[in-house]
C-alpha cells in the first residue's frame, strides 16, 4: 500500500545538452542518479526510457516496489493533461505521446510537464518563495522563462490557447527599435540582453575579447568597467521587461533561479533596486535569489511524482 | 427571508465628477436612479450617505424591506475587506471607514469596493468575457486601468502589499527615454499616450488645434491624417503595455471597456492587428469591446451586492 512517508519516485529532467535522472525518497534524499547526453530528434526517447529504466533496475527488488510514479520534465511545448511532447525546435520532436510510452516502460504511472514550469513551481512552493501566495520566478540561463503563482496558484495558459506556455518572459520586448534580432522573429526581447549568451556576447561585442561565458563577466565586475555596464544593462532590461505583470498582478516576492542567478546579489539587488527606481504606483516586490539553482527542475520533477499536480 | 429572485440591492459608483446610485432587481431592472456631483474632500461621504438614503426613502416600505445588501465602489486605493477609504488623491480623502459609517445610515451590510476593480470584474462574469477563466480587461477613460482574471480568479493584490490595486496597466512605461511625464512620476507611461485626456492632448500638440475631447479625434479618423496617427500611435501603446502580461499568463480575451471604448473597432481591431504583429511566443488573444460602457462599475457594484463577492 502506497505510504507518503517510504515511497520513491522517479524524476527525469529532459534537457537541451544532457538528461538526468534520479529516484528520491520523500526526504530528498537521492537513491540512485544518471546522466546522458540527450540525442537530437525521436531517439530522446529511446534514451530517456532507457535512463529510467536503468536507474529502476539498480534498485533491490524491496526498493525498486517502493517507486511509486514518475514525473518527466521537458522543454519546448508540452501537453501535460495528455502527456503529449508537443514541439521542441531544440531537440527537434512534435506530438509525440511520451507519457504512455514510458508508463509502459516503467511499469509506472509517468507524469509529464514542462521543464521551467516545473523548476518555477519547485522554487515558488519548496523554495525560496514557500509559503507565499503571489510569486513570480524568473528561471535564467540559456534563455529566460519562468512562472507566476497568483492568490497561491500557479497560472498556466488556458487549454484554448492549445500547449502554450505561460511565464514566457523573456519574449518580452524591452529593446523595440535598437534591440538585436531574437530567434523567435522580434527584436529586443529580454533573452537578447540578459540570458547566459546574451551577456556574453555583449561583452564580447563592446570589447572584441572572447570569453568562455557570462560567469566571467560576472567574476570581473569589480574590475573591469565594461563588465559592470554589460550586467547594469542585463539588469534594466530585466526590470523593463517584469514592469507589465508587476502592474497586473502584484506579487509580493521575484525569485532568481537557474544557471545564471549563482551571480549572486548584482542580480538581486541590483534589480531591486532598479524596480524601486522604476515603480510609483504598484508595490516594490522583494527580490531573492532562487534555492535549487540548476536542479530546480529535477526538484520540482520528484516533487511533482510525489503530489500527482503543480498544487 | 432572504429571496435571490426577489432581492433588490443598491450600487453606488463614486466618480470623481459625479456619484451614481441605483436600485435594481434580480434582472438588471432600475427601480430607481440618482446622480449627485461628488464634493471634494471627506464631505463626499456625507453626499454618497444621503443620495443612497433618499434613493431608500423613494421605495414604498414594502420594497425597501427587500433591499437585501448594498455596494459602494470608489476610486483610489480601498481597503475592502475592512470597508475603508485608503486614499484618494483626486478626491482628497485618506483612511475614512466608510463601509460601517454607510452601514449605520443605511441600515443595511454594505460592501465597499475598488471601482474599477468591480467594472472590469463585471465585464468578465457578466459582460463581454463571460464564461472565460483568462481574460484582460482594460477599462479606458480618463485613466487606464482594469483587471486580469486568470483560471477563473480574479487577480487581486496580495494583502502582504497593503492596500495596492492590481491591475495598474495604466503605468506600465512604454515610451521610458521619449515619452511625457505622467503625474505619477515616470515617464512615458502607457496612459500619457492612450488615455482620453492624452489623445486630445496628443491631436492639440501635432495639429495647434483645440478640441473637446478624444471622441472629436475618433470623429475625424476617416478624413484627418493627423487623428489617424494619434489613435495609431495610441493602439500601438496599448499593445506594448500588454505584452508583459500576455507572456506572463496568456489571457484568451482582452475586453476593452469604458467610455473610450465607444471608440469601436479601431481600437479593438487595431489593438488585434498590432498584438498580431508583436507576438511570435504566446498566442495572440482575441480581442473585444466592453459591453456595459461607463455603466461597467454600477452593474458590477449591483452584481457585487447580489453575490457578495468578487469571484
Amino acid at each position: 500500500m502506497a505510504d507518503a512517508a517510504t515511497d520513491l519516485v522517479l524524476a527525469v529532467d529532459v534537457g537541451g545538452g544532457t538528461t538526468k535522472g534520479e529516484i528520491t525518497d520523500a526526504s530528498g534524499a537521492v537513491l540512485c542518479a544518471a546522466t546522458v547526453g540527450t540525442p537530437h530528434g525521436e531517439t530522446a526517447f529511446d534514451a530517456i526510457e532507457r535512463l529510467g529504466g536503468d536507474l529502476l533496475a539498480t534498485l533491490p527488488p524491496p526498493e525498486r516496489a517502493r517507486v511509486v510514479r514518475a514525473a518527466v520534465i521537458l522543454p519546448g511545448l508540452v501537453d501535460s493533461e495528455r502527456g503529449i511532447a508537443v514541439f521542441s525546435s531544440n531537440l527537434g520532436w512534435r506530438n509525440t505521446k511520451v507519457g504512455a510510452r514510458f508508463a509502459d516502460g516503467w511499469s509506472l504511472p509517468v507524469l509529464i510537464d514542462h521543464d521551467v514550469t516545473v523548476a518555477g513551481w519547485a522554487e515558488w512552493r519548496y523554495g525560496a518563495g514557500r509559503g507565499l501566495d503571489d510569486v513570480c520566478v524568473l528561471i535564467l540561463g540559456t534563455g529566460i522563462s519562468g512562472t507566476l503563482s497568483v492568490g497561491g496558484r500557479l497560472v498556466r495558459a488556458p487549454r484554448s490557447t492549445g500547449a502554450a506556455q505561460a511565464g514566457e518572459y523573456g519574449h518580452i520586448p524591452v529593446r523595440h527599435r535598437d534591440g538585436l534580432p531574437c530567434p523567435c522573429g522580434n527584436t529586443g526581447c529580454v533573452e537578447t540582453v540578459a540570458s547566459g549568451p546574451a551577456i556574453t556576447r555583449a561583452y564580447t561585442t563592446r570589447t572584441g575579447h572572447e570569453i568562455a561565458g557570462a560567469e566571467d563577466v560576472f567574476a570581473a565586475l569589480d574590475t573591469d568597467p565594461e563588465a559592470r555596464a554589460v550586467v547594469d544593462d542585463a539588469v534594466a532590461a530585466l526590470a523593463e521587461s517584469l514592469l507589465g505583470v508587476l502592474h497586473a498582478s502584484c506579487p509580493e516576492l521575484i525569485v532568481l533561479g537557474g544557471g545564471l542567478a549563482r551571480a549572486g546579489a548584482v542580480l538581486s539587488e541590483g534589480l531591486h533596486a532598479r524596480l524601486t527606481a522604476l515603480l510609483r504606483v504598484v508595490p516594490v516586490p522583494r527580490v531573492t535569489l532562487g534555492e535549487f539553482g540548476i536542479r530546480a527542475g529535477l526538484i520540482g520533477a520528484a516533487h511533482l511524482a510525489r503530489t500527482g499536480s503543480l498544487r
